[in-house]
């Protein structure tokens, strides 16, 4: 008959910064979103509205900002880690804390054949997504990328699926396959260079996106994951997220013109959707 | 060494229609959003690029479409668990259908001062989400609000909580407590009458925010699932999720004026999130 | 050879504040976006970097929390010329002051079958705006309605139009006519009720929307316009956009089913996009 | 008394295309958008319901895919151009065409240090777009970049500016500029080489943003301006967007620590809005 508390969580998202490095004319900047949740034992300020255990999501913010200036960020999954174990400290009832950091990149504007020096502009649509959870015991550290755009226009087909009445669909051997990527990977214990580590997974799936023969998204998706768990030891497990941007080839009959795969609608919706995780075995 | 598939899911996302049903001069208009995903045995499609097992997605997109012809939709519920147990039926490697229905809402318009027969004004930014999960033994009923947008402008305190060297914030005894609501809740097993059900939730949802002194979002999320557990039999458990869309008081000293509650300014980030999930004790 | 400075502006943009006004335990709550642009002689800011005529934006924010707090709000078009009336004298090189005020409706919470006192919700996606111009020696007020959706799914028609060998549409006598309104009035110079105005106006383009035998979406355009320029004095000219959010019969003879007006994808994309400006004759 | 249609257009919008061509495993791809819209004497089809005028915006959209398969789209100003004179003369009411080509870039993949021949990402945020006006005799082009990401975080200064009772912003000499640059060229009609002139005008704008040594926005906006009249001869006109995306200065004193302009808060709203048009000068 009574309610209970059966899980919760609370914190700050989307605590935005920029962080300035100067060496004379050349700086270096970044961009990182901050989201903080807190898990623990805050059952009195569900129930009883007590909240002499809430460290308010404000405070947390402001934490954000001045770790920002008192140390160096270094890789995103250690800054995440350094403010997981500062709120672990900074509130007794908490036995978890997530934080997740997302950086949006800047490249440096071209001038006359150089890399500027303190002028930027924005590195594309995706971003890098560190992800941590800190207990009193230890540390578990997760990468990511988001919403990668990227698009194959050979070496990808879809055929040979089962036909009932409700089918429609042509089958192809030659289709566009498009996508906005997203991939989280969890690392081993003992990794520690983070951002080494990002670049080679990162590589890793879209080489194999661009080599592979595909006969499905999932078929490429499982090419991709498989090729992150052999070629990088320091994951442990990895979901790649595939939304299939569908390409549709246009029927030109109408107009007396065919169309041999060359002109194409590109849609938003509906859309197919694949997902998977793949794990190391033993 | 190997890659492991550890889990697969698959289907089509954003399957939008509006069904219209006539009675004279008097129509009803349904618009619905569907996505589909289908979990169960597609290692081979995975590993081996064999389709042999996977219903193409463009095969649900034309299912959904069908059914929404040869059937009355019901309750978004009634519709989602149709389309599941077809689904499990249509593909014998699929153990799992989760099905999810959102709902957006047409209101009729109004022309001179009666409801008019078939002209419609979209009925706020709210949508109803049913959310179903079929496997080859039973079905399971989720409904959910996404997105509602509840302002308070009294009776919202935050007060009492602990400082530390990065507190800045000052208490209040009167703020402006906003939210963008969204909540998901699960039936239990015995619940048909899916319409009533929502409407009820929804209804104990709102009155209690309203109705509320709050202590804190948390106090507030607490009592709106705490009521909805006690007030209505159909729900074993609900998540309901709050992002604190803040309201800044302005400083107006700097112009020699006071602020007595009145100037706000509404921030989008950084936001407080405040979730929880409540559950029927025993 | 030398570059003109041919036109500029320059002002602050999305200026967020929600006002509360109290009458013990029954409040009333505006939520308002304001944008202001000055044009005027501000040559040599851009030519020279000089400054000293520059009003700077982050003044204007703060004159217009001040301002909100200083008056009644009123009608958002007389807080709109408050406020360029304001920016006029505070800035000796601007002659004209633009400002926009965009207000997002709340709509009081029902409990228990009665209006709350302070607990509201957001009243539809629809946004009410006043654009008001202001110079040395005149005010100027228009208004409008953005991104109102609605939706006719009877008395609508497309059909009689030319062919060509680019043609496959078949012609309709019934189909779904669905459009995201924006509408912007401009009043004539002794109007005074904006509120009672805009409500007029709204009620005149609703109600024919709603009664119209549409031949095509230019059709019932020029009828919503015209209602409003033969029924409301007030107004002298009216400019109208209609995004035809095209809802495509789905074709189910594949499925051996029929489709007698009954199912329909909405599409977001490609749309027709009508626009026309109706203005008053003499 | 009576309503006098005063303008009018219709067309379509957000026309999407991918065009693919080949060369072995060396893939050229394409992402257009387009939109079209028609100006002309379409009265009738207001004011009595006559489509017998109106070439349907779905046989434009038909059109559109059928000359992307028929010639080559070579720049998308003469894409847009050859798609202006079509409908000029597929419509004998139309006198005016204009068509706007948005292209959507992509990159190709390197793959173990070798762009790959048909495998890409999308290359950033940034859109061109070429605009094309034709009548029954002339026919301009324009072009432009729209929300291009770009940050300085040397050289930029705000100070000088006047003083009122509103002010509290501080004078710096030392601050982030970052805007969402949007800007837009007409071309002196003898122009023939769009892309080329499209890759020096943007080169000119970026150069100019990065070495210019700020007093305002205003001031580099201009110069942006001012580079590119002078320093393009087929351009006659430049009209340049630049929100203020405001970067404040986190004030850390609260907590014992001090922000030599290290740490920033990016912020999405309120933001100063900067727009100004140059002109070559005779």
């Amino acid at each position: 008959m009574t309610a209970i508390l059966a899980s919760n969580s609370y914190g700050k998202s989307a605590v935005r910064l920029v962080k300035v490095s100067r060496s004379g004319e050349r700086h270096e900047i970044r961009e990182l979103t901050v989201d903080i949740a807190l898990e623990g034992d805050f059952e009195s300020a569900h129930s009883a509205g007590d909240n002499s255990r809430v460290l308010p999501t404000d405070t947390m913010k402001n934490t954000v900002y001045a770790k920002a200036r008192e140390q160096s960020i270094g890789a995103p999954e250690d800054f995440g880690r350094a403010l997981g174990v500062h709120f672990l400290s900074a509130s007794d009832s908490a036995d978890r804390a997530r934080v997740t950091v997302t950086e949006h990149g800047w490249r440096r504007l071209d001038v006359a054949g150089a890399e500027h020096g303190h002028a930027f502009e924005r590195a594309g649509n995706e971003v890098r997504v560190a992800r941590v959870v800190v207990t009193r015991t230890q540390a578990e550290h997760a990468a990511g990328i988001r919403d990668l755009l990227i698009l194959k226009s050979a070496h990808s087909a879809f055929s040979g699926y089962p036909r009932d009445g409700y089918t429609t669909l042509r089958e192809t051997e030659d289709r566009i396959l498009a996508t906005s990527m997203s991939a989280e990977w969890r690392y081993r214990s003992n990794v520690t260079d983070f951002d080494a580590q990002f670049e080679r997974v990162r590589r890793m799936l879209l080489e194999t996106f661009a080599g592979h023969d595909s006969k499905s998204v999932q078929h490429t998706l499982y090419a991709m994951g498989e090729a992150v768990i052999e070629g990088c030891d320091a994951v442990d497990e990895i979901t790649i997220t595939m939304p299939n941007k569908h390409h549709l080839l246009v029927d030109l009959a109408p107009f007396k013109l065919d169309n041999a795969n060359e002109i194409f609608v590109p849609t938003s919706e509906p859309y197919g959707l694949i997902e998977a995780t793949l794990r190391r075995g033993v």
